[in-house]
């Protein structure tokens, strides 16, 4: 069976982009199963783009190909490449930072940059355009992929892993009593925040579920936020309200407010400037 | 030919939750076909939840199986659930208060408790998870029921229909001249309120199309919304920026404004405090 | 293979009426293959409709049935029809100006109105419903099409492609040294402004990407934009945060903010009152 392409963009589906770019890969060949991963990254957001990938993609049969675009530098220099995953995954993407996650969490083994002689759309009268590589590009070629038109190999010429792209990562500390992070992503829909601090960090410091932890968030190093906040498995077991700390769907700590927003009611954010502490 | 599965959720596409739901799905059976039936039901709001279900489900092949995913409770000892209904339908869901129009309206004949131990996702490294029934229990298992691994049965125990969890339902009344209702549910998009007046109470009453109707909206007992609205078969009957009452898609009278949003140009609202009357 | 049928409408998906319309599709044929054009076309725009259509279609494999439900004059006497386009493709929509750009650009080479005797929906105790003909008629017609149930003489009656509905198109002019046109679309999502003026005619006026254009932009004749702005191939050609003209995806001059909302800075809108003007 032919692997299922799962895509994720920035474009939303306000207009009818993905509508068109649907399409080339159904023209392409009809068979094609799609998936929308999100079209709702936040624009231009580069280390969303990362971390949605990292977060879904080993929930998805193995030889899945996912495209991801989001792409500030469409048309110019940067590389458009296909990378292999050491599990077994596709991800077709220009090369800017979008394989950030996949590279230290899962191992990419191999890169290839596209060839646009071979690999890019023809023939809709719209081949001067350089500004929808979703639709002319990465779609395109990920449809050849995924058919069986192309080989891996022929997707274009290797380059080493070495050479991708990837933004800073950010690595948590257990410090004496103390657990430190970031905030590393968010959740956009129910404004949770989650750190880049592994459950198995917790349990090494003697944190346990039901214990109340002394959490300290700092902005630009000045405290934003300082607590003692229930540690628990769930949202259920602090009252409405009330903020959480819990377990996340991928096992790293977080905060939420139950059936509420964390990130809107304090004015929180992510990013390597938001700094957290966790003590008993 | 295997059941459709049909999701709705509270999670929406911002971020990848939905598609890692939809990836387990893939990996227990590639050939299953997922439908979105909405993934922006209003955050907690399980009366939405059991309003969708029952404002689409009959439209759907018999056999096809709705997955119910707004769940304050997650990770609290709530029921997670397969209910049956009368009409061949199944919903997968928390049972939390979302088989409350279906209970009413259609009927469920069995429901059963599903066996977490048997029918909940292993072997990813996030066991330990807490927080993502969508993804780990309710997606998995309407995957492994929808592709024959699991018959009904199989799903865990059977409990009563009795009881089931729902929320109050409220009856409308033809009381002399007047029918009186509450607004039962809006159209977040458009802002029109729809009641749980059926329109053959409308016809009982002897209203028809064409009438000019005194309508009077109370809220928590103050008349907020008091004046002759005619009462037609479409929007377009009236004047664009003029209210109407019309016949709505599931056949209950229901508040419009012509190319405009009822709710909030006279800030309405829906809920049991939300009263309607119509008179000729 | 049955062909595709492509949705768009403005309904979004925070209800559950995409849900209601698509099982009634699977319920005429469970094999037919639905895909989102996009449910966010702003409310009542057939203007937008009708781009969108013209904007996406051809990327799609020839036979793509389009089925466009912008239709605030649902219940009244407009016709609703399928036109077969000049390249193959067809559109199940009412009859409202929906159609402008594919009869203006693509060419409409027949069209019927749907016979609602024989292809509209039955049995579902929702009959008596004027508001919803997504479901009950486009949608429904559209899959027996589809799957076919009925031939494209069984629509209904054909009628004239002279009495097609269509709201004016403006033409770009060129005029000594001078390129005159309108925005005549927006990108709702990134805020760049589309003209109505196709690549072919800049290049007939001597300009060349790298050049730097005076642009005048008038609303109702009077000027809110003025600068003198680089012409490139791609956003990445200018800074972050500077107005650049660039060749969109379907090669008309455009108008964007390198990672910003051109719209929103300049609080910018599209339609025959916002003239543009390019000079060297």
């Amino acid at each position: 069976m032919k692997p299922i392409l799962v895509f994720q963009t920035d474009f939303t589906y306000k207009e009818s982009a993905v509508s068109a770019m649907y399409g080339v890969v159904k023209s392409v060949d009809r068979e094609l199963e799609i998936m929308d991963g999100t079209h709702e990254i936040p624009q231009y957001d580069i280390w969303s783009a990362s971390y949605r990938l990292f977060q879904s993609m080993r929930f998805w049969p193995e030889g899945t190909i996912f495209v991801s675009v989001v792409d500030p530098g469409v048309g110019t220099p940067r590389k458009a490449c296909v990378a292999k995953t050491s599990d077994g995954y596709y991800v077709v993407t220009p090369d800017n930072g979008t394989l950030t996650h996949l590279t230290h969490w899962v191992g990419i083994t191999a890169v290839r940059e596209i060839d646009e002689t071979t690999n890019r759309l023809k023939g809709k009268d719209t081949e001067e355009t350089s500004v929808f590589h979703g639709r002319d590009l990465f779609g395109y070629c990920a449809a050849k992929l995924a058919s069986g038109l192309i080989t891996y190999g022929q997707v274009g010429p290797e380059y080493s892993v070495n050479d991708i792209v990837t933004l800073p990562i950010h690595e948590p500390k257990l410090d004496g009593s103390k657990v430190r992070g970031i905030f590393e992503i968010g959740d956009p829909n129910f404004g949770n925040l989650w750190t880049n601090i592994p459950l198995s960090m917790f349990t090494g410091a003697g944190f346990a579920y039901g214990d109340l932890l002394n959490l300290t968030v700092r902005h630009e190093g000045q405290v934003v936020f300082a607590g003692k906040v229930l540690f628990h498995r769930s949202f259920g077991y602090a009252k409405k309200g009330e903020v959480i700390i819990y377990n996340n769907e991928i096992m790293k700590v977080s905060v939420a407010i139950s059936q509420g927003s964390f990130c809107q009611r304090y004015n929180l954010d992510f990013g390597p400037d938001w700094e957290v502490e966790f003590e008993k």
